[in-house]
């Protein structure tokens, strides 16, 4: 997952990604939960395959090249000038070949840039409005971009407004926030734009690969299992029971409005996530024990992974979140408090209002198809011993359990109250954070004990 | 022009003015040029009436109490909690008032301010879409909060996000924004929304209200003159021959295209400038000068003020200066290179690309029925002895004459090429400057010599 490079032709630019081994190329199509179940409801039910909602634009961009023809292509890339990429732009190209950012067919070109900052959406040709609401760009610095120009074959090149671009996307400049410190401070000074052509599937080779359904595997996966209703949960933390009653109640209310079969597409998020994050490698473990123990029903539940990097944006990066879900197949979307925030990295105050999430989401141009469910807030019943939603007329009876304390807790080997967490998922956390201070504290890398 | 109070109630929200002079509670309507072959135009075209671009929303906002319940709503208001206006406000009560930003119809609600901070646009209830750019905010503070949270009517209000507002509109959160610095930064930790009543129309008493036609004015003016295409000029400067060629080209190129009768809307702004913009009142005489002395003409110009502040945030402001363009009937928009732009606060540099606002123009929800017209780059011709469009082709023969320049010329009371303006015109900057070295090179109050 380390830089690699990348070329750009004039006209149909392709990128190649020679850390990929050979017999990986083929992407695996096995999702995390499968039964028997599932498999007859999926006889029961083709007649509800073309219920899924459609992906933006209409179809599902697919940038990888196909096989038979990869060997040509490869052969055309190895003259045109190659671009270094870094893990974060790796992960961002991951999300575009497979089409989670639909209509996109690659790096922004000027023009989708603008409109991604000042409208957090793009009109297409035909005038209809697509969400889009964080920039997919991809930078050079002046070195790349004069070979790159010296080509013949010149791609799109822009400025990189780097303070305009963090300003109008996190809504301020503070010095501290991840992305902007890991991707877009240090970066260079030129945007590359246009079509791509992705030489092989993206793969990391971290064990993790099979969780990584594209936003096709994934609507085969769906149609397979007959949902007539998906329902998304994006996540970057360890389930608890808080979460698991959310979901499991949104199915009942999805079952109630006349749903036949509701699937949960729970959908931690893969790429860069900041220090004090779990790592992925950690939360699919914990993820997988939930399942295990009966947490989440694994007969309405695909757990897979979503490629795309955490930006911390807020009301910005929940549109994001939203719309490649519904590239997926997803027509609900579970939203809760506060998402994609994180705390202002200069002054002591939440970086975003907690409400304005949800309600930029309710109002976002290109997601009026997008089911929106605001989460319900949850947190320990101390008189049922379980996680239950908070009840504002006996707010004695609740605890609430916020993240920090949760990490508090598993850092000093501590036990959260029976009913926060399955056991299982707990072990996994308390293991992790083991993990860490063996380390001295550091964050180890995404490694997971088999 | 000082603070005045307003009086907020939960459903009906008014505002009073009580600096408004009795004998000039009605808007004046004569427009700058008039002339017989205007009125005969009027006589000829009633039938074009309709032919005016609708505003957005479809009908224009009105805010002003007609004159029979003034009396009835003043007593209403007595009554209610209080909010002292700044100067900046008072100018936004004013463009609300008039419709400029129809269909809203008062300071922005949460909801709106959201969707302009985050779409620069609103989605009304039938799903359409207008474009709103730029937050139409009212600040107030933690002791007005008090007290109107304490009244029974209490209006609609939120937290006042100020870096995430400035981050949002400009594109950076620098120290030095004019706007920011005097509208934003020191104002109230609130804001407060919801529908106006306005008692009386606003008026300034400077000797300029006649020059300040409301939206519903300049249609009814632009209907008289027969108007089949109408073309808005924004400035905030002097008008050199440049401009003026710009304009009668315009024209001309309107007349190729098949409409009869093209009519100018030269529009200064009228509210709120940086201190080393030249003031509204010497910028009138200016250009009173201009077309007096015959380089427009004032059978097809119209020149009236727009009442807006100017807050200087390039491709975001761009599109509010061209939506309100829309509300007062035109249907042609001229934009140059950088509009609303500035120096960066800070760094030596632009604040925006210059190509960024026509681009963003262009591209801009809610702005697809307005054509927009790019500016063409003129130059002195030094070959012609007159400004004229500049030629790449023979680039030695065309002399840049910046803003920077031509007020260092009138400062110094050196006179510009000939040709470049109007000497009438260039009598009043240097006046202008030589009142400013007479009061110590500070901006003097917005006086005129009669």
């Amino acid at each position: 997952m380390a830089s690699m490079s990348t070329a750009f032709p004039k006209t149909t630019p392709f990128l190649s990604h020679p850390l990929t081994k050979s017999d990986s190329l083929i992407a695996t199509t096995v999702s995390f939960p499968s039964s028997s179940r599932s498999r007859s409801l999926r006889r029961a039910t083709l007649r509800v395959r073309s219920a899924l909602i459609e992906p933006d634009g209409g179809k599902l961009v697919e940038l990888v090249v196909p096989e038979p023809r990869r060997r040509e292509k490869k052969h055309e890339a190895a003259d045109l000038p190659r671009v270094k990429l870094t893990a974060i732009d790796l992960q961002w190209m991951h999300v575009l070949s497979e089409g989670w950012a639909s209509p996109l067919r690659g790096f922004m070109r000027e023009a989708e840039f603008l409109q991604t900052l000042h409208f957090n959406s793009l009109r297409l040709d035909d005038g209809s409005v697509v969400n889009m609401s964080v920039p997919i760009v991809l930078a050079i610095d002046d070195e790349q971009k004069a070979l790159i120009g010296e080509s013949t074959r010149v791609a799109l090149i822009y400025k990189h407004p780097k303070e305009e671009r963090i300003a109008r996307t996190w809504g301020t400049t503070a010095p501290g926030l991840p992305y902007a410190e890991e991707a877009i401070t240090n970066a260079g000074n030129w945007l590359i734009g246009g079509d791509l052509e992705v030489l092989e599937p993206v793969k990391y080779n971290d064990g993790l690969d099979r969780f990584r359904l594209s936003p096709f595997e994934l609507r085969k996966e769906l149609e397979k299992r007959g949902a007539d209703a998906v329902f998304a949960f994006q996540l970057r933390n360890p389930v608890h029971n808080g979460h698991a009653l959310l979901m499991t109640d949104t199915r009942r209310r999805l079952l109630e409005m006349g749903y036949k079969n509701p699937i949960l597409l729970l959908h931690p998020l893969g790429g860069f996530t900041k220090a004090d994050d779990v790592p992925l490698s950690w939360r699919m473990k914990q993820h997988e024990k939930v399942l295990e123990d009966g947490v989440l029903d694994p007969e309405t539940t695909v757990v897979s992974i979503f490629p795309s990097p955490m930006l911390y944006a807020g009301p910005t990066e929940v549109q994001w979140h939203a719309k490649a879900r519904i590239n997926a197949g997803a027509n609900f979307y579970i939203v809760g408090r506060d998402p994609a925030g994180m705390g202002h990295p200069v002054e002591k105050r939440d970086l975003y209002d907690a409400d304005h999430g949800k309600k930029v989401l309710s109002m976002a141009p290109g997601l009026e198809r997008l089911n929106i469910l605001p989460f319900r807030v949850a947190a320990y019943d101390k008189t049922q011993g379980k996680m239950a939603f908070f009840d504002p007329s006996r707010a004695q009876d609740f605890l609430f359990i916020s993240g920090t304390k949760m990490r508090g807790l598993a850092k000093n080997k501590e036990s959260p109250p029976d009913g926060f967490m399955c056991p299982g998922g707990w072990k996994v956390l308390v293991d992790y954070y083991d993990s860490l201070s063996l380390s001295g504290n550091a964050r180890l890398p995404e490694k997971v004990p088999v």
